[in-house]
């Protein structure tokens, strides 16, 4: 119990419109990865967890395909969805899986197509996620909540469009950088402000696109670990909680009470502050969802995230990088993916393999995952030896 | 590592056609007699773990609303899907969460509403729960698999029609003394026998019935169990293990590979034998299913699982009492409740409160929850102290 869980493998296919691919071969291409990375074979693990919210695939009991694909029969597998955050919650579970002294060894494959159905089968499937019998009826979907979130924010931080767009514009800077993302290209201010309307005072390029596309990690106990890989990363702060579906029960608009208190027991689980960040992945489903981040996770004060942004503190040389990745703006947001991904991508920062994107002496970093509007959140903090 | 995890409180509520009732509404039935069974307070709750196919929902991110309604904002939750067996993974999830120390009480709930979708709706998506690639574009419906396994059986071992309506005649004569069951009435073999053809040689009265449903069951690390209740019923042992989904790449089809396994491991762990068993919940999805689960469990050699029932060595007062709640046959089957259903129904015989389906001397049981067409199987030996 007092022992660690570190993670001995890292893959990662390509984010986007993959028609190329069904979701079990996306899972395959991710899995195959992080195997060879981990330099074991598939009979060494002992289970695997998928991550994915199945409502969106043709195909329904997921993680059956997905484990018949991989070649993991007969070994264990389940499956968790808590919407957006269903990466995370399987990383968590399998993460439990491993102190508990079940299993030594185990995949966790995020893994999400969400091109199978049409705009109007999707835009269907989001609206419901918000709370269906008070809430979405009355036209509450996810773009509204967060147009509800930046209009209260703007109204009592004196927040600016602007400052919103240069989330927008980090996240394309760098997933300009990253070949896994969806949009690899760099975005103007003036591009931003003339995108077209979605929920005032969301734009276009305030918003995260859907994707398809999986990610895995392989975890194991400590000893295993230190066994098996020369460059381990331990998974030392876990945080998870939740706040009311229902927006109008929640104290307020500008913070996630899910985040901050995920937050708070993860940096107490692994003995740290939020100064001790130098890397994080945090879910930026809009770009008033970083900045909200920031201040939920202690980066900064609250109401102080638009500034943050604007004085580049998030910027890699800043007092911490933030979703040098992409973030889900630019990389995509396969949405049971995202969780595994962002944790990747700590790790290989971690491990110090990030190529261009490499933060400079990146020993702790986080992971920051919110589940439909907050009603989830998971925080990892993420160590190297 | 070497502590048990034990069970405190039990809730369950009537399965049928919930027209009264939201799944929200029917998880807190459930959780609120499991809470008052444990005589303890929500706030004494760490976390709660949701059972559930969540496509079968308007709702989506069942897990929030749920955790919501419980009143349980701001603790952790997340949801486990593995088809027919997501309530099983719940409670493998939260046993984990104990185990590893990271939690001492966590609720466990099954639900599942499967009227709010059409029956073409229900049909369309458990057709998606075999191979939707090379198998169920072939018409391999959940009856057209099970047909093809009673046929199998049928062949190779001389199981009779009879011998599989002696499953659902036993099944609704202990339903029929169910309070919670959906059918409450004992059937004939002249009324099976002309029962509509379903999917040759299954017929109406080899299947169980959709219905709608929730049951909890609370969940405690040894420690606090044995200062909570005086009831206790340990969950020590706990397999889980996979099949491919083809049924084509199977090496049999009168048995479930996983079945086999997952029963192996949970006797092992509980060092136990089948033998031991003094009543078991079986996941006689069809009726042919119940026969299979005898053998695959050890009940009786293989091959004479239609002889075991015809000789009512399954009836209380048998070698192993099997479905004495009724089953999925005559209970119903609420897909995401059903596992927790079970497990419910074990504790409570294994505390001697089944009133007059009580099984004597009933100190050893166990559970058997099958996910789609085998591609899950979970098994639960349960003892009291």
């Amino acid at each position: 119990m007092t022992k660690r869980v570190g993670i001995i493998g890292l893959g990662h296919g390509v984010f986007g419109r993959r028609s190329d691919a069904t979701v079990q071969e996306l899972a395959f291409e991710a899995f195959a990865a992080a195997l060879e990375d981990a330099g074991i074979e598939r009979k060494e693990l002992d289970a695997s967890v998928i991550g994915s919210v199945p409502e969106y695939h043709k195909q329904r009991s997921l993680a059956g395909v997905v484990q018949e694909y991989l070649g993991l029969v007969p070994k264990p597998t389940w499956l968790t969805e808590v919407a957006c955050a269903s990466g995370s919650a399987a990383i968590r579970t399998a993460w439990m899986s491993i102190k508990a002294g079940v299993h030594d060894i185990v995949a966790v494959i995020g893994c999400q197509k969400m091109t199978e159905l049409s705009t109007p089968e999707i835009l269907a499937l989001m609206g419901r996620v918000g709370e269906v019998q008070w809430e979405s009826v009355f036209g509450t979907t996810f773009p509204a909540y967060y147009a509800l979130f930046a209009q209260r924010h703007i109204h009592e931080f004196g927040t600016t469009r602007e400052q919103m767009f240069q989330v927008a514009i980090k996240n394309h800077f760098y997933g300009a950088k990253n070949p896994n993302a969806l949009f690899r290209k760099e975005i103007t201010m003036d591009k931003a402000k003339a995108s077209a309307q979605v929920a005032s005072p969301l734009q276009v390029y305030d918003c995260c696109a859907n994707a398809d596309g999986a990610a895995c990690i392989i975890l194991a106990c400590e000893d295993r670990a230190r066994e098996i890989s020369q460059k381990t990363v331990w998974l030392d702060g876990m945080g998870c909680a939740t706040a009311s579906m229902s927006v109008l029960k929640r104290p307020g608009l500008t913070s996630l009470p899910s985040a901050e208190a995920a937050a708070a027991q993860a940096y107490r689980m692994a003995g740290v502050t939020a100064d001790d960040i130098k890397v994080a992945d945090v879910h930026d489903c809009f770009t008033i969802a970083e900045i909200m981040a920031y201040e939920d996770l202690g980066f900064c004060k609250k109401g102080e995230g638009g500034r943050f942004i604007a004085e580049r503190k998030t910027y890699i040389g800043g007092k911490v990088a933030v979703n040098v990745d992409g973030g889900l703006k630019a990389k995509g947001h396969p949405i049971g993916a995202t969780g595994v991904s962002m944790t990747y991508e700590i790790a290989k920062q971690l491990r110090g393999e990030a190529g261009e994107r490499q933060v400079p002496n990146a020993d702790i970093g986080l992971t920051h995952n919110v589940g439909g509007i907050g009603q989830y959140c998971f925080v990892q903090v993420l160590r190297r030896d």
